[in-house]
């Protein structure tokens, strides 16, 4: 089965480019609202389920054992831009908990944002593990192994409790098996597990309702979305589509973008949650698809963070990020 | 028609990403020696024809009367990764010239190279038009306008006499009609032709041969690749595919990456040329097949470029960039 084509990049007149990709919106039940190309294929959502990743830290009452309001556990889902701020609250989460930065596994990259890496740079810092846009999650997982009694080293093998946990818990949710057949090492070294579309939007669908979970869980992740929308600068950065959607529709739309071209998400209100997978992994595509898609069940959210336009060095606009008509004419189907 | 996958990325057992493409390799007289996927459709070539669009400069004999050696014609050819001694080089050039970095409109980026970017950060230099990984060819452009008496200003506009002799250029050697139907603006503001991936091969071969071409152009074209051979390190940068390979096999192979998943490349000693496109415009799967191609051809270019690996941000392997079943089956297949 070949995916249909989502986005499209325009130059003059001609298309220059083009991404495929599938879609799946689903209520909590699983029934599909919306499918776009193949759903039933196994997808790595890497970091698009940080907020399930994190339940664990919740859930185990870790979170409140350490002192961890909103903003660390904001901080926690987000793949963040690597801010001063952001890594100063990944370091004070570290300290709260007797760590150090040695205690991550999560490695080291330049911060995601540009204006954040050409800081450092100027000030001839090198970055730490606390700049890797996950540093909040694996804090987290940390500060969790060590309210449970748990070894804190290899906090971030497959075969930790902590990882066992939050295996179990993604596992739970989406009612997907999750076995060692779909197990992939993410980039942060933990283990991420592959599973079909249609059941990452479930599980998305149940994270924004609450249905079919205990009520214990339930209001474990009504906490954890809360402190999304308390804190949406903490989840992703300045400019970036998940901080300027829901700092504009909280309570509305819960938005997370994953590697490789995932984006996973939910809306409460109309009891769905989504996911989207562009097949060649490409930011642009996914972003894109995930902006069209809000845009039609949120028209507040028109204009927000626009598709994007091919410009020139000068800024002179000589293309277009758009959606492509099977992407428009699934969407105009969607009946919400 | 939908073009076949050619690279594949995976993670654990699993194929994350996937990329599709067509490729084109032809002899001179247009003969297709390989075909996979669409090769009539029309294909931006962006940067790929850095050494076409540099070739007015030799033939008007701008780059004598300037003094241009071989050094700075492979500049001219090139995407480079904004070194000081690239953005150096391209300033020698405009004083030769009479100019300034002012009178360059390829625009302003941060240099390709990371380790040159971040060298500027350091020092808190903002980059310039001298970074800009075109700064080459724009000062090939513009020391052409002034050998022939025309107007530097505006020399980047589809209606100025550098652009307009550079667009005859490659509609003559590629037989494409190059009207403003298929004309768009690159990043650099100058102006591009989409011809199909079958006469852009052609193209190449012919650049490569010199076949079907006056001789003062065969020599222009031979000189031309001389002094990519020459310099590679000017044609890209350290580590970079084009630099790589063109220093292990001079004469051999020459190779050029475009913007948009493009690569183009030529072989004399096979008297063949190759252009491919990715569809969704990804580097990686564009060098990817690229090497996987170059690799088929010359055995000795083998383990120069590894396609890559997938790794965490500690550098352990947990998935591989990979040539598809339909590429190896296609390069299996190839008759040379």
């Amino acid at each position: 089965m070949v995916n249909p084509i989502l986005i499209e990049a325009t130059r003059g007149s001609l298309v220059e480019s083009w991404h495929r990709g599938a879609i799946a919106i689903a209520a909590p039940s699983g029934a599909l609202a919306l499918q776009i190309g193949d759903v039933e294929r196994s997808v790595f959502p890497r970091s698009a389920v940080k907020a399930l990743q994190t339940l664990p830290l919740v859930e185990t009452g870790a979170a409140d054992h350490f002192g961890y309001g909103s903003a660390e556990i904001a901080l926690a889902c987000g793949s963040h831009t690597g801010t001063e701020k952001q890594a100063g609250l990944a370091a004070a989460m570290l300290v709260r908990a007797g760590l150090c930065t040695d205690d991550l596994h999560c490695g080291v990259h330049a911060p995601l944002g540009t204006a954040a890496a050409a800081a450092l740079a100027r000030e001839g810092v090198a970055p730490t593990q606390l700049h890797n846009n996950c540093s909040g999650k694996h804090v987290g997982m940390l500060a969790t192994a060590l309210h449970m009694s748990e070894p804190t080293s290899g906090y971030w093998q497959p075969d930790h409790p902590v990882q066992e946990r939050i295996r179990r818990t993604l596992e739970e949710i989406s009612g997907a098996p999750l076995g060692a057949d779909v197990q992939g090492i993410d980039g942060c070294s933990v283990p991420n597990w592959a599973m079909p579309l249609s059941r990452l939007a479930r599980t998305f669908a149940r994270l924004a309702t609450g249905e079919g979970l205990a009520p214990e869980r339930r209001q474990a992740l009504g906490r954890i979305l809360a402190a999304c929308w308390e804190h949406p600068e903490l989840v992703a950065g300045r400019g970036r589509a998940d901080t300027v959607v829901m700092r504009a529709l909280p309570g509305q739309v819960f938005l997370k973008t994953g590697a490789e071209g995932v984006y996973c998400g939910a809306f409460p209100e109309l009891g769905l949650g989504f996911a989207l997978k562009i097949d060649d992994g490409t930011k642009r595509a996914a972003a894109g698809t995930a902006i069209a898609l809000v845009e039609r069940l949120y028209p507040a959210a028109r204009g927000l963070m626009p598709l994007g336009a091919v410009k020139t060095w000068w800024g002179v606009e000589v293309g277009a990020i758009r959606s492509a008509p099977a992407l428009d004419a699934a969407l105009a189907s969607l009946k919400v």
